[in-house]
């Protein structure tokens, strides 16, 4: 029996207060309405970000809120004017989007939609301004347009990415963020050539992810910096071959990195949002040719600084959002890449846990413990 | 009859001391050690680099120096172990070299030869740590391995680009310092599409390269940044098709840019040094794509400041050093570029001056009225 066009009742993972354990209840998740499709989520893992807003520090709360936005699902229903989509197919919801319409989008060079770019204060749909998930007649907040802590939610159609319905949803859920993120800094922006070394700063899923684009690139010294040396062996699963940790050393990052490696790495990329981090990498580059790329979100108060020296002996810093991947064209090309074995999905997901255990994924994730822990929804 | 291997007497112009009128003397230019030529110089130039170290404010003096960087010549004679140039090549001596066997030379993204990099700071040749100058027995030291305001001198082979014996050297000697210079940040670094935009912090020479260099690239708007408004009706004839005086503003220049652009230049080139230039230069491109490059060189203690954001929304900022160009593998190919009419020189070129009135140069340089002096050596 279609449930299309009717209030779906399903569990969701709701956040009632910042910081607070989830509490699985009973929602009623709206139809979708124009540019909407309604997914059936079965996959959906922790990252940081879920963490970040539901802690709340320093931001305007947004109360109650499903969280979640790493997931594979099923489209159940579809919109007014959608034709892209129908139900059945395999997905993965963004947490941002493209419009396809805007400059951006438009743009070979942007994957910042300006309809649909990451927008962490907005907790409705940009359609009416309205929640589709409700509690006893009251609204419960969306998250980055994607709510996947949820049986059932609605996304805007340019937040989806329909991908190879033969991929295991369990495994290539992890690629709807941050994995993306970390493996697109690479191999889209850094772009380090065969045979050549590349320092990757945070060895954190986005970090890992960097260093398994440096793999897939050939990069014959991957250098990996944490202030966590637990993280090096997990590390070497993902090509990181060298290891610097900023502690053991009485100079700046950057230059024993420069000492290492006769002037400086080819390539770098940043991926803890930290500000000394972001200036080490960009000093750590060689002249010449040396190319840093920023991932981590730095604070707002953060300022970067460096002598424009180190620019002008041809050293370039570029930003990425999301691993420069726009995500409806992108994702499905990057399913494709796991399903030829050339990406390793499987060596980031080191936990699982059945839905109703969500908040062990949170625990896992704030011990250190885990790289990416999925979350079955339907057991 | 050859000198070859013989010292020549000729005339040079001579710098005694800081901020002094050159003074025109007959000096001995001795021939020319392994890997190093003695060339004819026909035709040279005055740029600012030369008249910075001249005045040597704040800068460890060295002199008595024969200044000059800017030139078009002939050889005169080879030393040991020099095969790729013979007498009567037509060249252009260049203020940085290219060895061919560095890992800077080796790579196919910089310009900056280990060996022959420019070095302020010398004085002398590199193979015997001497001068080649002499008058009355004591030695005049060389600036950056050119010293071309002299009838004669001596430069590392790598350091002199070989030339289409076609091209009127009268012309194209201003292609080897500051037309390449702005002309390569333009085409080799920012590398705007056609129809875009972008901005050029400068209206000196430099910046009119760069101006250049949009034109030829076919951008649509060409903004010229300079706080000097007798600039830009100049600066018409290289393309500009737009102008802002930061001093009309009571808002920083990057968001009078914004404002202009829907929220920014495709583009932007720095030509000015100045450190606030910079930051804007960076600050006005558009995100999502948005690339800036720095050219003018800054002072020993500024610091380049911006929130990081700022690359995060994925704009990149490169510096350039002599437009990316390789000396003498490219410089051959961008005198062609004039010869097939594709890049016009004539308009750099607003004065001429006998050797015998170096001194003028210099005054029409100071006082702005300049953008390219050429000397004649022969008359």
């Amino acid at each position: 029996m279609s449930t299309a066009g009717q209030v779906i009742k399903c569990k969701a993972a709701v956040a009632w207060e910042a910081g607070k354990p989830l509490s699985i209840e009973e929602v009623e998740v709206a139809p979708p309405q124009k540019h909407e499709v309604r997914l059936k989520i079965l996959f959906t893992s922790l990252c940081h970000t879920d963490v970040y807003f539901w802690e709340a520090k320093g931001q305007q709360p947004l109360f109650p809120r499903i969280f979640g936005h790493e997931a594979g699902g099923v489209v159940e229903s579809v919109g007014e004017g959608v034709t892209e989509l129908q139900p059945g197919d395999h997905v993965l919801p963004v947490f941002t989007g493209e419009c396809r319409e805007c400059a951006h989008c438009k743009s070979e060079e942007s994957n910042m939609c300006d309809l649909l770019r990451i927008n962490t204060d907005r907790g409705t749909m940009i359609n009416d301004g309205q929640s589709r998930f409700s509690k006893d007649g009251k609204p419960i907040y969306h998250f980055v347009g994607t709510s996947t802590f949820s049986e059932y939610t609605v996304c805007h159609v340019g937040s989806v990415a329909k991908i190879n319905p033969a991929a295991p949803l369990d495994k290539v859920c992890v690629l709807s963020c941050g994995i993306c993120t970390g493996f697109g800094a690479t191999v889209n922006v850094a772009k380090p050539k065969k045979g050549s070394s590349i320092a990757i700063f945070g060895l954190g899923a986005v970090g890992l992810a960097a260093a398994e684009g440096a793999r897939v690139s050939g990069c014959s010294r991957i250098i990996g910096v944490d202030l966590n040396p637990s993280r090096f062996e997990e590390a070497k699963k993902f090509g990181v071959n060298e290891f610097v940790n900023p502690k053991d050393h009485n100079k700046p990052v950057q230059e024993v990195i420069a000492e290492m490696t006769n002037g400086g790495v080819d390539r770098s990329v940043e991926c803890t949002g930290s500000i000394q981090a972001m200036i080490s990498a960009f000093e750590c580059v060689h002249d010449g040719w040396g190319l840093a790329v920023l991932v981590g979100v730095p604070n707002k108060d953060d300022a970067f600084k460096t002598h424009p020296m180190n620019f002008l002996n041809e050293r370039t810093l570029k930003g990425t959002f999301y691993g420069n991947y726009k995500p409806r064209t992108d994702l499905p090309g990057v399913v494709e890449k796991y399903m030829n074995k050339e990406l390793e999905v499987e060596k980031f997901i080191t936990h699982s846990v059945p839905f109703a255990e969500i908040n062990k994924a949170f625990d896992l994730m704030l011990s250190g413990q885990s790289i990416r822990c999925i979350i079955c929804m339907e057991n």
